[in-house]
């Protein structure tokens, strides 16, 4: 049907279901005049940067404002910042697995109650690159976590539940047709790996804690080059596994800064 | 000594330290001389309310400029806001383990490169609470994790390394001192639980995807207030562990809302 879907029997069963963190509400709000025509969501780390890929979609899209500010859907919350221009919604997410976590269960369940149908959903930001040109973009074939297997380990109570991060090949091959029609814009398909840690976990050197040397960070790296990772970042994982469960087609799709 | 320190062979060989997300560096910015004097950094994860925090310690300390708005220092920046009131700092850190550690890794880089001394770090903000009554602070004397066990699993490369949660109980009972100062300021030490997801982790029965009964909710929950735990959130594990192998002095201290 292309319906976004929750997987949650107790949801029916609430008089009022309130996203806390996005400021938004089924009683207060009225999702369906406001969200139900959405066709494509693209999120992305900084608030900041977020608002600025929504004025460019609104030049893009020849539509009516271009130029002007955009309002934050979100404003009465400085958790999230959410715009929209035409079918398209720009939301920012914070750094890292549990940050955009939380913003997507309020997402999934907005396009949910709006009754949108066959949402796209594009992550777009910048990543560390893997051996490859600096100003390159990666669009994420499979995420992949810090031992390099495509998979996500959600803790539910105290139970670990091991889920897929594959990602829509068909949208990755679309996106990589899209980049053909631009001149110097190299981009690739790639895996995509994933870690809870910025310093430590990505083998940076100039963290306020680093236990290991310049050779093994270098091993470590060379592995992941090996296992096909092309970039690193924070929350792809997630991303991919929750895009999944719930019938959202997703793509990650990272630019590679230096 | 009391100075912060950092475990980073690599950093005396570095030229140039970039604290990237706070939008300062050691060649672009004197940091002795901005924050040398620092005794108090109180660390939050709404930046509204730690701007709001800042404002209140103005007034509270008697300082020039009460009432005024106070500058974001890490203005530059979309990821944290930093505010400086007399010998105290007031930072944001965003929601979830990977986002609070990017900020401490670089604000005790920042705290050593000013030379720094006997620094108190103090996390405060909202929290859920277990068992006990609605307004109530928690002050925690021991982070925890999904299991109840006193650790923090970081992730080196592709390693795990286990690390103590323990806090400052000198401090903690020193909170809970100044607390009988103020009718009406229901507080206790109790333990904290970690969870690295607000829906799933959390047992709330409200996310766009649930597998669990609220009878398994509920057991799990009785099993961890059983084990000691009297608030649950998603930092605490990190922010025990980091200012712990740091000497930051350092305590967390979470309002329970409803």
């Amino acid at each position: 049907s292309g319906l976004v879907l929750v997987k949650n029997p107790h949801l029916d069963l609430m008089e009022e279901d309130i996203l806390y963190h996005l400021d938004l509400g089924t009683k207060t709000h009225n999702l369906p005049a406001m969200f139900g025509d959405i066709k494509f969501v693209c999120v992305g780390g900084s608030p900041n940067r977020m608002r600025a890929f929504a004025q460019f979609m609104q030049r893009e899209l020849g539509l009516a404002g271009a130029g002007e500010d955009v309002a934050d859907i979100c404003a009465g919350s400085d958790r999230y910042a959410m715009y929209r221009v035409g079918p398209v919604l720009s939301i920012s997410h914070g750094m890292g697995i549990p940050s955009i976590s939380i913003m997507l269960h309020e997402l999934i369940k907005l396009l949910h109650h709006a009754k949108c149908r066959d949402v796209t959903i594009i992550r777009i930001g910048t990543s560390g690159g893997l051996g490859i040109k600096a100003g390159s973009v990666v669009i994420t074939d499979t995420a992949v976590d810090s031992s390099f297997q495509p998979r996500f380990e959600q803790v539910v109570l105290d139970n670990v539940v091991v889920r897929s991060t594959e990602l829509d090949k068909d949208l990755a091959e679309e996106l990589l047709a899209c980049s053909r029609d631009i001149p110097d814009f190299p981009t690739l398909i790639g895996h995509t790996m994933c870690t809870y840690d910025f310093y430590e976990g990505q083998g940076r050197l100039d963290g306020a804690l680093c236990s290991f040397s310049s050779e093994k960070k270098l091993e470590y790296l060379r592995r992941a080059y090996d296992a096909g990772v092309r970039n690193i970042e924070m929350e792809s994982t997630a991303f991919a596994a929750l895009c999944g469960l719930c019938g959202l087609k997703g793509e990650s799709c990272r630019f590679h800064l230096l």
